[in-house]
């Protein structure tokens, strides 16, 4: 914590040096270890999806995230040999974690987009989120329901056509299925050896960071604006000219290609995704740990966070689609749906280029 | 021709009278038998889409729409028995004529959007087309292919999914049959009795208009207020705050429901295209028959005129959607077309509005 007697909204306020990168990985290490304990109190996610446990699984990726991003970001000032092993580590352990939560939160994602092509109402608790998400999508439906719970509530599937109760149990069978088995796999991986050793060395850098001798009087600043540069450059080769115009139905243009693959124009705007990542943590390092809150970056992030959603949705629905023996109205849906999260990912693509357009480029 | 000497792009050029209307549809009557006259030295539509006899029977409805578009209009000047007799046989007439090239045009439609969603190339004269009606859609594609024949050109098949090419030719087998149906529908109408009586009493109005004693001396401007009221009315009426957020995804909002009937969403959108029409006739017979293009007016009219085909054409993808056993393949490709369409209403409402909201009303 030496750097935080620092302004952290003065940009001016001179030289941020190792010691505030030291500081930053000392603290989310910390945070790490914490979300671990709590992880393994409440029962180390035993009983799937338990409050507690789900809390803890998000905190101990939140940590492994930001170590992780700030020894690429920073690597110069660290030991290569140590930050080389960890890394890879890390991801491993952020990915596993991540898994289950994805597939629920797809499935949720899935249904939840079938009641609205269907007409019918949803709970007022995922309007509002979806709402906040800066979708207007959910607006009518919004204020047609009464109660319900919020977080594990899945619609009741009673006003649904038969196609589209089919490919809600379809879907709904496939991604628990998924769900269920990367449950699993996030047990048997806090349960493993590679875990302890990972856990071991966040122990060791919550005492100790392995900095390069020259790190401590290093000034961090020019690495965090080649972190920023890496955005811009990227965000720079998007087609935002496209993006900006709505309903230029691009997004779609490969709904009906024969190649099953993802589709290899979301690819620019996934990795648009992780280096906006990256800069965010770069810019909590500067600030010890409290940037001041960038709007217009939080919204860019989010929209790119719907992006991905939405992109992985639109998949899983083509992929579903393609289990043998299904009724003709299961697969009439499910295409609905698939075109339906593509204008999703087209949406989040046109709400970046806006919250892109208004952001003034701050240098860190 | 009486009114020509008045400056027609001068709305203070004193008062417009019946004597207008009267060489209004004096003129357009002309232009009726001058049709009729070319649709039958072209053979009458024998051979199913002759270029000159399609030409005929566009020139044919045109006209008869005005005319008909202007007893209603103007239904206070005009003898009233005569006028509910002659105005739903125009219906008919331009109903029945406009069938067959409705539904070549939806197919034609339907396989373009099969192949930008398989993202394979269409043909440079479709994709002018398709952007000069100010849609964006098929920019991508549109440098991609060299060359090939503009009006009878059904794109090739070549690089669809077997979904996509199976889902083509359920719409055509089902859209030709329909097609070849309202063209031998056409074909009956323009031989009956029931037609020649129309055409009698069209080569009546070209030389004599009955007006009633009184329309000569009585202006015409209020009649066509009223008419811009009637549909600046309905257009108000509209869910235009909603249409103008884009990606409001309201359109898709029916998309699987179990309800088989047209969206009835869609109906004002529909009723406000008819009003439009009426309103720029309207212009027309205060302006001699030479109204100013408006552009707003016209961009206005063109996106209706999408909403209209796109809504059409999301109906034929559903209905074909229910052809009993159908591969789950086709069916899915179906349900990514019907999606697609839809989203095509969201768009020409957006773009409705856009245009609407750039509209000086100018009083006639």
């Amino acid at each position: 914590m030496a750097q935080r007697h620092l302004d952290p909204t003065d940009p001016t306020a001179g030289a941020v040096t190792g010691d505030a990168l030291a500081a930053y990985l000392r603290a989310q290490a910390t945070e790490f270890l914490r979300a671990l304990r709590l992880h393994r109190e409440t029962g180390g996610g035993a009983a799937s999806g338990a409050e507690g446990s789900v809390d803890a699984a998000r905190a101990l990726r939140r940590s492994a995230r930001r170590v992780s991003g700030s020894l690429h970001t920073f690597r110069p000032l660290l030991d290569p040999a140590w930050s080389e092993e960890i890394r890879p580590e890390l991801a491993w352990l952020s990915g596993t974690l991540g898994l289950e939560h994805a597939y629920e939160a797809r499935l949720e994602r899935l249904l939840l987009a079938l009641h609205r092509l269907s007409g019918t109402a949803l709970f007022p608790a995922q309007a509002a989120q979806a709402e906040a998400d800066g979708a207007p999508r959910a607006a009518t439906a919004a204020t047609e329901n009464g109660g319900g719970p919020a977080r594990t509530a899945v619609p009741e599937r009673g006003n649904l056509t038969v196609g589209a109760a089919k490919a809600g149990a379809l879907l709904e069978r496939q991604l628990t299925l998924a769900r269920t088995r990367a449950h699993s796999t996030a047990l048997q991986a806090l349960g493993s050896a590679r875990f302890h050793a990972v856990a071991d060395k966040v122990a060791v850098l919550a005492s100790e960071v392995p900095l390069t001798p020259a790190a401590p009087g290093t000034g961090l600043r020019p690495l965090a604006a080649a972190a920023e540069e890496r955005l811009t450059d990227a965000v720079t080769a998007l087609p935002l000219l496209t993006a900006g115009h709505p309903y230029n139905a691009e997004a779609l243009v490969h709904g009906l290609s024969a190649d099953p693959s993802p589709h290899p124009q979301d690819g620019p705007w996934h990795q648009v995704r992780l280096l906006l990542r990256l800069h965010r943590y770069a810019r909590e390092v500067l600030n010890g740990g409290d940037a001041p809150a960038d709007g217009r970056l939080l919204a860019a992030g989010r929209a790119l966070n719907r992006h991905r959603d939405a992109s992985e949705a639109a998949g899983a629905a083509a992929q579903a689609a393609r289990t043998p023996r299904i009724a003709p109205a299961t697969a009439y849906a499910l295409g609905v749906l698939h075109a339906d999260q593509r204008h999703e990912v087209e949406a989040a693509r046109f709400a970046f280029q806006q919250a892109w357009q208004l952001q003034t480029v701050d240098a860190p």
